[in-house]
């Protein structure tokens, strides 16, 4: 179980001056990972780690070998093209490497000299997937996105009776995960016109947005064997913010019995930082169901999931069209939400996942599912937002938008912010649609 | 397109002499890939060819270097511990490789004192998952057992509007598929007795094995592009066959509306053999809707795939227990069915997966879904051949079953065969059920 120790005291500078910009988000008290290497040039991949607006390359600090120990060994694991290896290691080492990190990156540390040689400005990397991920789960565990979406697949049923006792989950495409991405708009079948009419078929007319968080899987588990509730946390590495791009009109037609398919594989944005449990600890929260709602089961419940069980975390949607780029404007901000107020938490995806013998793997992310508020303007998606489209969004420079149109930005950002303490930051995930193929 | 060739001559033999046993199944015209060590060793896994009751270790021969051209290149992507490299490398290294490995392995081969030595006995031979399998894929392409199931989950409403224009798929876990697996039942959440009531939990009572064909892919695509209907076959590499276990009543209660999770991802078996698809060109046929049935849209529709799409593959699902072991009894043949009576087929899949620009990746494993076939006792699990568990099967020795014992050990075989062409075996899926932890 991770505590709170020296690398989250409030005090700490860095010498890296722009890491002590209150807006920086990646202050010495974060150290958020990813995989990058120079813009534009054909160097290896490799792991880094976030301090101002620089990189540290930890591959070529591991070459150096500065530490002994766990941190040691933690730091020989990130000399790959992914932090698979680190992730496999688990919290005793991933510990050793943040106190070490936050001591080489606070200001008089005696490494500065042989860290500055180590550092890239992040404005000339580039980033890659930080992890290969073996599988992809996506969650369902906003109640008010789930009821918000569930009125419209079904009107007179929003709510399904095993919500409120199934963290709801389903199997997502790994392959088209990805940073950054810029990808056509998807085609498929839609519902036909008529009953007994062929569908229609063409480019998604519907396509939407999904603001999640991902969850890292750290250490994995047996196939076979579960992880119980209060060990969870032991098997999280991090998370990160997730795009889960939907088309809307395709999903509807198409995800009944078996749930969604082709509305969701053709791409899902991630973004390129990490950010550790152990960097989130001082944003654990309460997890409690609001009164009338129903306790979970047994091996979903917990007095340390009630005390620990939930993250402070502040989440934003902004826009950027092909029109608000060519006049300059800033990208415009839809939504805001909080994903304190999921209905289930971290651990008890983690204990539901596997209660079933369902064997994970370092690096698997776990998606939150839309992560929307309680306020009508809090909501995660378009779909949302627009009544089902029903609803035009205005955007500030004169646009309107009910579903996302080609040359859209999607930008998703993320941070935790509290009285005396650094804002830490997600960076954003952000992804183009471009016109279909 | 890969077409009849000298690999296909039925009046070939091989100096191995069990592979030219009428029952084989391991024919020389087979030669079907799997990665292998000696049973209990420590050895690497490495790649190897079935022939007759025999392996030979292709990573040997790779190091023997016998070859030149695609046949060469091919080989020496047999050399890992999986099959992945081999399958990205595209049909003309896999025919090269094949002609190849028909030649050496043929009567009268001046190569038979050069490979006798790197020949292992199957019954020697422990195997493991023959591909990285980074995403998998699981259809529903038998109409009858859609019908069947349906009937289960939603009597009024057997068949959904979109499943005759629709190839229904959902993504399935990939890192819980194995070979010969022996796993606990699951535990999990089910259906509350009474509405309102907190939903039961425990051991899964309505174990279930369902009978599928494995389909992997072999030449990726990269995202955003899709691969149409008559380009599939370049994309495809064998087959295997797919025991796709799955926990009824856990899928009742959870798998609305996102489909089903925790009811099937515990455990999916594979057969260690992949049959090639250039093995199975003699066995194709052509494919048809049956009148009165809708045509498929244009995008899964061609002159080529109505005359070629469709492969006659018999099926067959055994079962033997703990009493039926313990006596000595041969398992016991629960049903039989045929690929040919699937509603889609396989470069539909293909093509339907890839139309949204979702990209595949070599070693990416498409299940058909459960392969029932239109009489009753063609039915490919439990839930159809005991209608949801009403009426028990009788076996052979006395027991009876209506969903799967703790003990119970499920075995897949599957076949080609047609006058004056050697038997084309797929060897065996095999599975058992241990008791829940």
């Amino acid at each position: 179980m991770t505590t709170l120790n020296e690398t989250h005291d409030t005090a700490l500078t860095s010498w890296v001056d722009s890491a002590n910009d209150a807006d920086s988000g990646f202050p010495v008290q974060n150290l958020p990972y990813a995989v990058y290497r120079r813009r534009g040039s054909q160097e290896a991949w490799r792991p880094g780690v976030a301090i101002g607006d620089r990189v540290l390359d930890l591959a070529a600090l591991a070459r150096q070998n500065p530490y002994d120990g766990l941190a040691a060994q933690a730091l020989a694991a990130c000399t790959g093209s992914n932090l698979n290896a680190l992730m496999a290691l688990g919290q005793p080492h991933w510990s050793a490497l943040r106190l070490a990190l936050s001591r080489a990156l606070r200001a008089g540390s005696p490494l500065q000299g042989q860290l500055e040689p180590l550092l890239v400005a992040q404005a000339d990397a580039e980033y890659t997937t930080p992890a290969h991920i073996g599988d992809y789960t996506d969650f369902y565990i906003s109640l008010h996105h789930a009821t918000a979406v569930g009125r419209q697949f079904r009107p007179d049923n929003p709510l399904l009776p095993n919500y409120k006792w199934v963290p709801i989950g389903y199997h997502g495409r790994a392959s088209s995960i990805g940073v950054e991405q810029r990808f056509p708009r998807p085609v498929g079948q839609t519902r036909p016109s008529a009953d007994g009419q062929a569908p229609q078929f063409g480019p998604c007319q519907r396509l939407d947005y999904e603001l999640e968080l991902g969850v890292y899987v750290g250490k994995g588990n047996a196939q076979g064997e579960r992880i119980p509730l209060d060990q969870a946390d032991e098997h999280v590495f991090g998370l990160c913010l997730l795009n889960d791009w939907s088309a809307r009109d395709i999903q509807g037609w198409e995800y009944q019995p078996l749930g969604p398919f082709l509305a969701k594989n053709f791409a899902s944005t991630i973004s390129p930082w990490i950010v550790t449990m152990e960097a989130l600890e001082p944003f654990r929260i309460a997890w409690n169901r609001q009164e009338g709602e129903p306790q979970p089961l047994p091996y979903l419940s917990s007095e340390r999931n009630r005390t620990h069980g939930a993250y402070d975390v502040e989440l934003e949607v902004f826009l950027a069209t092909e029109a608000s780029r060519q006049a300059g404007h800033a990208p415009a901000r839809l939504s805001a939400s909080n994903f304190r107020d999921a209905y289930w938490n971290i651990a008890q995806l983690i204990a539901h996942h596997t209660v079933n013998g369902c064997n994970l793997q370092p690096g698997d992310l776990l998606g939150t599912g839309t992560l929307s508020g309680p306020a009508p303007d809090q909501a995660g998606s378009l779909l949302e937002l627009t009544q089902g489209g029903k609803t035009p969004i205005e955007l500030p420079w004169g646009e309107t938008r009910t579903f996302l149109q080609d040359g859209d930005q999607v930008i998703l950002r993320a941070h935790c912010q509290k009285a005396g303490y650094p804002r830490i930051g997600f960076g954003e995930a952000s992804g183009t649609v471009l016109p279909a193929r």
